[in-house]
Order: C-alpha cells, then sequence, then structure tokens
C-alpha cells in the first residue's frame, strides 16, 4: 500500500485559474480542519446540519429583493440547446455559448448559502428559536478575480439562527466572540470593520436604517480580505418567507465564513507551511476530535 | 448549551422538490460517515484529495465529445443581462429568465466530477500512476425526477486511476471488490451490471468496442437504482487532455459514487432508521477513525 506522501504531487496546493480553484491535498486538509472547527461551533451552539439544493429557485430570490440588491452576481443554471446538434461546440472550437444556443430557466447559482435555508423554511411556524448551519458552492461575477481572495466560485459555510431578536443577536455576538477567540489562537491579526449591505428597500429607507444601526461586521486581514461577517437581517427574511417563531415575525442572523479566504488567510500567515497551518487549527482548543 | 436533539427539527431528513434535494441532520451525518468510508479506501490507494472547480470549461468538454455523447445533459451557467433593470424578475413574478435575459457563457455545471480531474492534468507528463479523489455537486437533464434516486443537482464522489493499463484496472478491481465488502457488511443486495457508456468516436467504433470489451459496471439495488460504478476510460482522458505516463499515453479509470443514491439505497434498507444506518456504516471495519 502506498501512502499519500510517498507519491509525487500531481495537483500543486492550490491553482486559480480565471476564479475558478482547484486545491490539492494540503489545501483540502487544511479547508476540512477549518470546517471542522466551524461546524463544531454550530454543534455547541444546536444548530441542525443542513444541506441545501445546489441551485436556488429564481422566484425565491426575487421575494428576497434580489434583482434589486445583488443583479450583477445573478448567474442562471440554462440548459443548452440542443435541438440542432450542428451548433454544438466540437473538438477546438472556442465554445462559448451564445444566448440563442440556451433554453430557458428558473434557476440560478446561489452567491450566499442561506438563501435555501429561509426558502427551504417558508411559511414555517416554530415555537422556538432554530439554528442551522450549511455549506455551499456559491458564485460571484466579479470584474476581476484575485487568486483565492475573489474567486467566481467558492464555498461558504454559514451558521443561521431563525427565531426571537434577542436569540438572534445573542448568536452573532457568541460567534463574533469565537471568531476573534480562533484569529488570536491562530495568530491571525484581523480587524472588524462595519459594513453596509444591499438589503434595503427600494426607496432606501432601510439602507438609511443600515447605516444608522450597523447589520453587518466584517472580520478582515491585514491585506483586506473579509474572511467571516456577522449578519443581522432583522425582520428582512423572516417577512418575506413568512418565518414565523411563536407567533411573531422571525429574526434572522447568520455568520458567515468565506472557507477559501480562510486558505488565503492561513497560507499568509504560514507562509505558505500547509502543513503548520493545519496543526495550529487542530490545535484549536475548540476543534471537533 | 443546548444539543441538537433537543431542539424540535425544523428540517426533516430528505425533503425533494424538483429533482432537488434539501438534507436534514440525520441524513447529513449519514452521509458525511458514507464519505469517510469512500476517502478511507481513497488513502489507502494513495489517492491525492482534489477539490475542483464548481464549473466546467465548455471548451475542455467539447475536447472530451461532451457535446455530442451527452448533449441532453449540457446546462450552462450563464450570466443575467442586467443592463435593463425593468425587465428583471421582483416579488411575487414567475421568475422564469428567457434566453434574451442571459448573456454568453464559456462554462458549464458538470455532470460528473471527474472531467476537472483530467482538465487540470492536461499536458501532464508523469513519472508513474497517480491516484486522486474528489467530491463535487453535479447535475443532469432529465425528463422526470425520482426523489433521492434521480436528482437534477446531486453528489458525486469519484476516487480515480490516471497511469498505466495495469495499475488502472487492478484499480478498478480493488474497488469493486470493496463496494461488495461494503455491500455485504451492511446487508445491501447489489448486483452488478454490464452497462454502455457513450465515450465512443462519432463513426461507432467505440462503441462497438465497448460492447465485445466492457468498460461500466454499475452496482445496483433490488430497486433498480445504480449507486456505485466502476469505468474504465481506457485512453480516452489521456488522448484528449494530452496526458503521459512513462512517455505513454495515460489510462485511465474511475470509481464513482452517487451519493444521495447510497441514502435512498440505506434509507430503504434500514426502513428510515437514520440513526441505525450511520451506525451500521460507522461499524464497518474500514471506516476511518
Amino acid at each position: 500500500m502506498t501512502t499519500p506522501s510517498a507519491l509525487s504531487r500531481a495537483f500543486p496546493p492550490v491553482h486559480v485559474e480565471a476564479g475558478l480553484v482547484t486545491l490539492g491535498s494540503p489545501a483540502v486538509r487544511l479547508r476540512d480542519a477549518l470546517d471542522a472547527v466551524f461546524t463544531g461551533w454550530a454543534d455547541r451552539a444546536g444548530a441542525e446540519r443542513v444541506l441545501c439544493p445546489p441551485l436556488a429557485s429564481a422566484a425565491d430570490l426575487a421575494d428576497f429583493d434580489y434583482f434589486v440588491n445583488f443583479p450583477h452576481l445573478a448567474l442562471a443554471a440554462a440548459p443548452v440547446d440542443t435541438s440542432d446538434p450542428d451548433t454544438l461546440p466540437g473538438r477546438g472550437d472556442d465554445a462559448s455559448l451564445s444566448p440563442d444556443r440556451l433554453g430557458s430557466t428558473a434557476l440560478l447559482l446561489p452567491s450566499a448559502a442561506c438563501y435555501n435555508l429561509y426558502s427551504a423554511l417558508r411559511g414555517a411556524r416554530l415555537d422556538r428559536t432554530v439554528k442551522a448551519t450549511t455549506i455551499a458552492q456559491c458564485f460571484r461575477r466579479e470584474k476581476e478575480y484575485q487568486g483565492l481572495r475573489r474567486l467566481h466560485g467558492f464555498t461558504m459555510r454559514e451558521i443561521v439562527a431563525i427565531g426571537g431578536p434577542e436569540d438572534v443577536q445573542a448568536h452573532l455576538e457568541r460567534h463574533a466572540a469565537l471568531i476573534g477567540e480562533f484569529a488570536d489562537h491562530l495568530g491571525l491579526d484581523l480587524a472588524t470593520e462595519v459594513a453596509t449591505d444591499p438589503f434595503f428597500d427600494p426607496d432606501g429607507s432601510r439602507a438609511v436604517m443600515q447605516r444608522l444601526f450597523p447589520v453587518k461586521q466584517e472580520f478582515v486581514t491585514a491585506d483586506g480580505v473579509a474572511i467571516a461577517s456577522v449578519n443581522h437581517h432583522r425582520n428582512f427574511f423572516g417577512e418575506r418567507a413568512d418565518l414565523r417563531v411563536e407567533g411573531e415575525t422571525a429574526h434572522t442572523a447568520c455568520v458567515a465564513f468565506g472557507v477559501e479566504r480562510w486558505l488565503h488567510a492561513l497560507q499568509t500567515r504560514f507562509a505558505g507551511d500547509w502543513d503548520a497551518a493545519c496543526d495550529a487549527v487542530r490545535a484549536y482548543p475548540g476543534a471537533r476530535a
């Protein structure tokens, strides 16, 4: 039997091209170690583990004002029209598919992991605050992509609370503290920055409210990369997805981790020594066995 | 602190709608236990752990005759044209996006996990057989979807060998034996069926060869669901992706697991008792600690 270390590696730890990343073994191991920390936090918060569909309903997202707030991100999953096989790309073709070769669709690729959680609960009448954690491939269309820092396709782990305002606020505060504690353990220098998020009413009143009462806090590396955020949506998703807790419209909040951005931060912090980074993550007292 | 079991569950173990599945905690735990078995096999085979981009290049797939062999599966990731905001769906709209609202794209959603592995190695000159394991969200357009058995979006774990013909053949035989042993342990009644696969030349000669020398073997449950397969591609991807091992065109083979289909098989086998299924998987002697 051959052990992985006995093989010359065919795949480098990280290879990024056009905003798409291939991770080799050392980076995959670090990713798994990081995710064990995040899911360990989720377990301790009593979060259910949920895996949502890899696509999101465009109608559900429209109900969340998605096309008003994030039109530039919208990426559709569209069938290729194969009615005329002669027009389909063959070997050596540039293979760009123009819209006239595509069919209609009602499905989008998600830009964040938690939308599908709120959609899955649509109409729920909960008797207490519910917490859930999920991980998803997410997609953002950007003018420019930058290594692991800004990818077209990336992975987002979230820990979400749906319930009463106090529970939801406590959820954010607890996880903000855990992120700070974990960063200290890793020797990661993270600044917290208040950000504005475009969950606003078209008339701008919610945007104004957000500037008065910050609802998004980001955890930012010394080189300016937001690797985690805590987000308070107040009653926005509760109203739009008709979520009620003990008779009241639910508040929601999410703690979000950009997994590849954590890899970037730790690659920098440990000067490319993936094993050292992995050891440091696994030595975190909160890491699961 | 609340433990997950103390919460009333907001998410059922499995909810399928229109070919898209949401998994709740018991099913996620079983999925993780199954994947630990598959990755344990991969580790013992000396496979590198690789995570590929969630999208595939249409040009790379065209080089693999994808649009000749699987045109009906092709699903593109197309940007939504946001130049006229008034045409974008809002709250309560049906939100179907017609092709005239989409832009051009050169990216597809993959229908199998291993294409991106061969693409990542394009042009490689290897000095020995390389093995790799990967997991990916995959997508298939079907006329009809059926519970966990036939999904629009699903998860595929693969263990791939790229190298000399004997190594590649031994890889398939070893994993076919492991699948049989694991099924026996679980009390799963799996039949092996030889299948044809559309990796053929347009002139049909390879299709003929496949009927003479079977290259795909499926592991099929009593209710007719193929939950795993071993696939010998001979030199197909080696030629198309210019992969050479010790100076010769590489042969490739993959062992593929349809993760949600395994959940279906175990849900049936254990009559919906997810914990019992999970215990059985974890008790498999080959499962990782």
